[in-house]
């Protein structure tokens, strides 16, 4: 029989729909929420800090992760690579804790296979236009990689039907707000009561 | 195609847990939730109002809103018919409202089968002596009905499965703020998310 475990919750939706910003306020706000840090090779950006945003790695050190099998999901976007670490997942479940995970669609695709049980949320930008304002805003990036990333975008739209949630980001504390209380519904969900009532 | 309707929220659980405490705590709170007022034939309580709490009516009159099909869901417990009138959540389904049912188990298995998209939520006491003092605590009925009540709840949590939430009444202001959660959370989940945006 399987231990009780805690709920892995992914919050996913095209870049530059404010994912990092939401997740950030969420955790500032909610002591009992894990964060699970990714590791990417692409540069460091202003304010970033080196395990808190990101486990920032050279590609032949994270090649070597990838062949040894460290990631629960990895991808390459713009010419850099972005992966999610096994271990620190895995043991936050086993302790029964909330890990919540920010990453991009093709990743949460890969994560969902691995964790069907977990809570996937789609963020969504309040239109098109917004998020491209968002990704000049930003000013990390040039002109050429916000073209991509747009088109990425709409590609990706399509991908909704494989979430549970879509939170609109058109206020960051009222997204904030609904994946709190999204977190909080879950734990509430007869599936997840009746298991968890089973394995005590 | 269907036009886009309101979401029915409805509040179960055995006698004396505490869901007409916790809707009506829910629904101070909540100007945007109706409140679906029910049919009874029992005795009205001290402090309770014809239309508020609900429709006292004699046996005679409720039987023939029964042969006249206006009920939702009826039941007999204890003596008394208790029945949820159509015509109201219709219209605010209608109006695209959030509708809220507080009834008993019966009757939520009625209602579950003419709206299988209800959020269904199931109360559950703290524990089973908690149940059995505040059935006693309140006062308003003999104990043969106290006694029919608890062995009743025995059996209803046995019908958990078929609900989508499970709140515990620890503290009435917890449960009635995991109830709002759960009403934010469903209202971004994709299933109803995508029916809205496939129908305006």
């Amino acid at each position: 029989m399987k231990k009780n475990r805690g709920m892995l919750v992914v919050v996913s939706g095209p870049a530059g729909v404010g994912k990092g910003t939401i997740c950030r306020a969420l955790l500032a706000q909610s002591a009992d929420i894990e964060y699970s840090v990714s590791v990417t090779t692409r540069n460091c950006r202003p304010g970033e800090t080196e395990g808190k945003e990101y486990y920032f790695r050279t590609k032949e050190e994270f090649q070597n992760m990838i062949k040894n099998q460290e990631f629960l999901e990895w991808a390459e976007f713009c010419g850099n690579y972005y992966g999610t670490p096994k271990f620190h997942v895995e043991r936050a479940l086993d302790e029964n804790k909330t890990v919540l995970l920010e990453i991009d669609i093709q990743g949460a695709k890969q994560v969902k296979e691995l964790y069907p049980d977990g809570v996937f949320i789609f963020i969504v930008p309040p239109s098109l236009k917004e998020l491209s304002e968002r990704l000049h805003g930003r000013g990390t990036e040039t002109e050429d990689i916000i073209q991509q990333r747009l088109a990425k975008a709409v590609q990706e739209l399509n991908e909704i039907k494989n979430y549970n949630y879509i939170v609109e980001n058109d206020y960051i504390e009222a997204a904030v707000e609904k994946i709190k209380c999204i977190i909080t519904a879950e734990k509430c969900s007869v599936r997840r009561y009746l298991f968890d009532v089973k394995e005590e």
